[in-house]
């Protein structure tokens, strides 16, 4: 069935005709995609580097806190996982590159973190291919329900530059305060970013994530295209994941169909690469933290949506239809 | 613990500070009113009732499908019932004066339907506070999230009226489409409607109710006083809940601090109310059925909002704080 099939569905159920407004669109989405409106499970996993771009000082933590905050996830500590826990949404934190490797960890490590971008390259595209392979495998297995989370101190600053060249939009329009950064923070990042992003000209979705990406936002990237491959529904988090998908989409544009962008971030940028791709999120609750949180508010959204096919018809309800 | 202790709690989590936004506010209002971290249980009750401004023709549907909706409401074929089934949060049905009686509902009749408002008073005033009596002895028992719904075809341009006499705001921003009026019907609605409100003057907020309101929105406003009462959070549906609500914090303004408003509702009038009451709800999906639907979906989010007191300390989860 399509969305069109499925809409149809709800225009016969007990209610004035879209008067569940965007929670009908979703219902349609979801069964386009899953192919079915059984109550779906969801998993998350939360990708985590470092990036080389943090010792230029664009961010308001210290590199450290990445590794601090995979072994937190793994502790359940986390906003995401303690959000998770509750809604009952598993979680798996995979090392795609944290510059201390952090025991218990999913290994899918590339490397101690991506080299400075600001001076050269991020990774070798050897490594970006790889990068988007693992992820294509990871995303492929699952629950319908697909959720990818990152961290990575650093990683709004990757995501800014990895968006500008993907989008062309200006970069003074995505660099935002990330963790934390005040006004001078902000101006000191753009000029650094302005300065990466000037070592190249327009390259390749595959480049982009080579010259100036990061290793959990290009794994996550190959596991959006392997979860919408494998017919499960991506919801897309905040910022970084937009980014993610925004290179997932260069690269294969179908994907599209197979995501929700679950929520709208805080963080400057994400407004701006939401408009370039023509999506609207779910939720907008000026959240901008990442690890996933935002995906995961939205997965009652989705089974709600699709409990809807559950509703009685007017007809075998016996209700009266309009005067 | 009040409100600024619950966020001062958040702000030494692993997280920037202010990071979750909303739900940090939401975390910490539903603490402070709960008393609790603890993961709270929820229940929606679905008051029902005509409305005799119903033959005046302000609906795009006929009388008869309230009695209708409470039957489908009790066989679970509603969109708030198997939302609600869904989310694993129980439903009570109560018949607060259908034309026809429903068999199976909770008897909480006033009548056979309000009298026709644009002709004289709704209900007697004696009738105006049995309403609320019962609907606060209703809403003092139960679980700590209080959901309300309401089913009553003309309930929109009841709510509507109610919201004008107790706000001030003109009629023409209040009035809608309700379940699918074209233009024609709205202005036809709000012609009537100008009629029922120019039958009195300045009117107490219990007058409101005698005068143009309806059994179950008289109920429901019981139900907030009486769940704010009992240290319960009431999750505030649509538009006829907030006109609800309105009467409410009309009668005790103290019982505004134990309400979540749930969802922006596509019905014209919604935007106008809230702005009055200084309310910006959770969610925006231009829902507009009513029936708790809205609230049911900020069930999950108070619970994810809530989880956020299990999170770890910077200091218990030995992360780093800024540079």
């Amino acid at each position: 069935m399509t969305y069109d099939d499925f809409l149809a569905v709800l225009d016969g159920k007990t209610k004035p005709v879209g008067s569940l407004g965007r929670l009908e669109d979703l219902a349609a989405r979801a069964g386009a995609v899953l192919g079915s409106d059984a109550d779906p499970a969801a998993a998350l996993t939360i990708f985590a580097a470092d990036h080389g771009l943090a010792a230029e000082g664009v961010s308001a933590f210290p590199a450290d806190v990445t590794a601090q905050m995979v072994a937190n996830f793994l502790a359940g500590g986390a906003a995401a996982t303690v959000i998770a826990r509750r809604l009952g949404v598993p979680v798996t934190v995979a090392d795609c590159g944290v510059a201390t490797a952090v025991p218990g960890a999913l290994g899918m490590r590339l490397g101690a973190g991506t080299d400075n971008a600001a001076r050269g390259p991020a990774m070798t595209p050897e490594t970006a291919e790889r990068a988007l392979a693992q992820g294509r495998a990871h995303g492929a297995k699952g629950p319908p329900l697909a959720l990818f989370g990152e961290m990575g101190i650093g990683n709004t600053a990757t995501a800014a530059l990895m968006a500008h060249k993907l989008s062309g939009l200006p970069l003074a329009e995505l660099v935002g305060r990330g963790t934390g950064l005040d006004d001078a923070g902000v101006a000191r990042k753009l000029a650094i970013l302005e300065r990466a992003a000037g070592r190249t000209g327009d390259l390749t979705p595959t480049e982009v994530l080579s010259e100036v990406g990061g290793f959990e936002i290009g794994t996550m990237a190959g596991a959006m295209l392997g979860a919408a491959g494998a017919g499960r529904l991506v919801l897309v988090d905040g910022f970084i994941a937009t980014a993610a998908a925004a290179l997932a989409r260069a690269l294969e544009p179908g994907c599209a169909a197979a995501m929700i962008h679950a929520h709208a971030s805080a963080e400057r940028g994400h407004a701006a690469l939401l408009e370039h791709l023509g999506e609207r999120p779910l939720l907008d609750l000026d959240m901008r933290l990442g690890e996933g949180t935002g995906a995961l508010l939205a997965v009652p959204l989705v089974r709600a949506a699709l409990a809807l096919f559950g509703m009685a018809s007017f007809e075998s309800a016996g209700v009266s239809g309009r005067v």
